[in-house]
């Protein structure tokens, strides 16, 4: 019971801290996007291959959430996008507090898109609202096609599904179909895309629905600011 | 600084549990083994092999460890080795409480051997004693080379490492040799086991060495005793 009540305690105080970060991005219309996974699933060779397709379209800053190394960071910094760091120790998660400090301390809100690549867990960052615009969830097929129904608040509270890793389809013996099926039983509307990041595959649809996707965030908030 | 000192009192609160779970396992000359990886990394694969394998030499009682659904637990009730489930909800990891409870409920020390598959998540469950004699940590060779440093936590505490999907890395341009290297930077002794649930391949080696090391564990305790 102890328990439930220290994690709402914590749930709400972040809550706070997400909702004045989603004002200060609105205030800036900066499109605010929380990228998520289970480790290795390929979210910093997803964001390689974003960057590179987007960096001429958008102004972007990255944050990179880790346990402890910076091999994301400068992997990012690689493509020519600044990269940020919040190396969180033992915590396995972002949560809204770290983003507005590194918000105010980089001056981050001048980029048009922050991209914030989360710690590499499925279980724990999907409780923890960062005050994003858009939440991406990757999944590498070769996880299997039951993730949907063992970790469903990920799949559940994810605004697009990247299944990644389709090369490896063939000889890991997993059914695409079986796990888009189960992708929909726990989600029904979100879009979802196959791709791979090692051989491309997929990857122009997503960025093309990306690159869209973030115009109109953008748009939205000028609208509602006039 | 609260989270910090939450933390502690949990892990303390955490620790006391795991001793007396330790002590009980002692008494009745239980083994007991914890299995943690990332989702879909092959923990219960595994276990499905292991358990095929030595389920004639030992009396095995395993706990699954899932956020919501019951699938491992069934998968694992298929091989004839009984299961307990542990639905943990939105909790990330197991904790030494809830073994000592599943224990308590379901007189699982009557068991020459207790597996116990903890939550898909390579961050949490390393910090987390469950008062167990052998961890056992499963890293799937797909989420890439650069895994030990990121998450050091898992892999230093881990007594036996296993690098699962070795038939992906023709496809999947990982690495062995660079995985293994890493694996030694942040753990140079535990045992590596490399083996493909899928072909089969290495599984012996595995097996072999893991009951070895469970008939120790469980002389060594006789020993004690007498």
């Amino acid at each position: 019971m102890q328990r439930i009540i220290l994690e709402s305690k914590v749930l709400r105080k972040n809550d706070e801290y997400a909702d004045a970060n989603r004002r200060l991005f609105e205030q800036h219309g900066t499109a605010a996007v929380n990228v998520m996974s289970a480790p290795g699933a390929g979210k910093t060779s997803l964001l390689e291959k974003t960057l590179h397709a987007l960096k001429n379209d958008f102004q972007i800053a990255v944050i990179e959430g880790d346990l402890y190394t910076t091999f994301d960071a400068d992997r990012i910094e690689a493509t020519g996008v600044p990269a940020y760091q919040i190396t969180t120790g033992t915590c396995c998660h972002l949560d809204a507090r770290m983003i507005a400090r590194a918000v105010a301390e980089f001056r981050i809100v001048e980029a048009d898109l922050l991209i914030i690549e989360n710690v590499g867990n499925l279980v724990c960052p999907a409780e923890f609202d960062l005050g994003e615009d858009l939440r991406v969830m990757v999944c590498s097929v070769v996880e299997g096609a039951d993730k949907p129904q063992k970790y469903p608040l990920m799949f559940q509270t994810a605004d697009v599904i990247l299944l990644n890793k389709i090369d490896l389809i063939p000889l890991a013996g997993v059914s695409l179909e079986d796990l888009l099926s189960n992708v929909r039983k726990v989600n029904p509307s979100a879009p979802v895309f196959a791709l791979s990041c090692r051989t491309g595959e997929g990857i122009d649809a997503w960025v093309n629905w990306f690159r869209h996707r973030v115009t109109g965030l953008r748009k939205r908030e000028v609208h509602e600011c006039a």
